[in-house]
């Protein structure tokens, strides 16, 4: 009986844990992947054409780079913006999703950066 | 000499964008892996002991679990406790580190829970 209370509980909890982690899953799935983040985190300095951004983030294919776009416009985080109409000039920039997912984002920077600070320094890591 | 000052500050940018992308990636890599997350949720309810974590985090074994504490443990943000001095009873817990990474975690979650509600249901994902 206290087992099966005990199991009980424990299953709980673990449902509760996966409703934790789902979401911060999806977070790593959306900024883990090699370029994505890179892509992100220039388009958070300011708007980008294509070429714009090929040039920025070195080693992206234009291949890759499309496919990157289209994935993160496909989850809304970046959109197309016509930033001068006469020339239909095309550049990509952050949506509102875009945005707030860039503040935690700087959550993660801030921490990281503290970290490397504290930690690795002490431990004579090396700083890549 | 426009091409050149251009490349400069591009070169700039990039380094820049490094800058940015190393603690993020960090903390990607910290967390990322399949076991760490819900190992570092688990631990910011409260302290376990081994056998409690092994129970708790359905699926893993407790040859990856005892590797994943010590990862954690060799980033300071997993330490042992000794809970019950008499007893001897070892427990695992957050260090200040581990602690401060869970806030982190929490915007993400926050961001997470938010994203999915707003963006996935109106694209009738499947939540999964």
């Amino acid at each position: 009986m206290v087992v099966e209370k005990f199991n009980k509980m424990a299953i709980k909890d673990y449902q509760e844990c996966k409703v934790y982690i789902r979401p911060v899953r999806d977070v790593i799935d959306m900024i883990g992947s090699k370029w994505k983040l890179p892509i992100l985190v220039a388009l958070g300095f300011k708007d980008h054409r294509f070429n714009e951004l090929e040039r920025q983030i070195q080693g992206i294919t234009p291949r890759m780079l499309s496919r990157e776009l289209k994935d993160l416009e496909f989850n809304k985080l970046v959109k197309r913006v016509v930033s001068c109409p006469d020339d239909n000039i095309v550049k990509y920039g952050l949506t509102e999703e875009g945005k707030s997912l860039e503040q935690v984002i700087t959550a993660m920077r801030i921490w990281g950066t503290d970290y490397r600070k504290k930690i690795m320094k002490k431990n004579d890591f090396e700083l890549r």
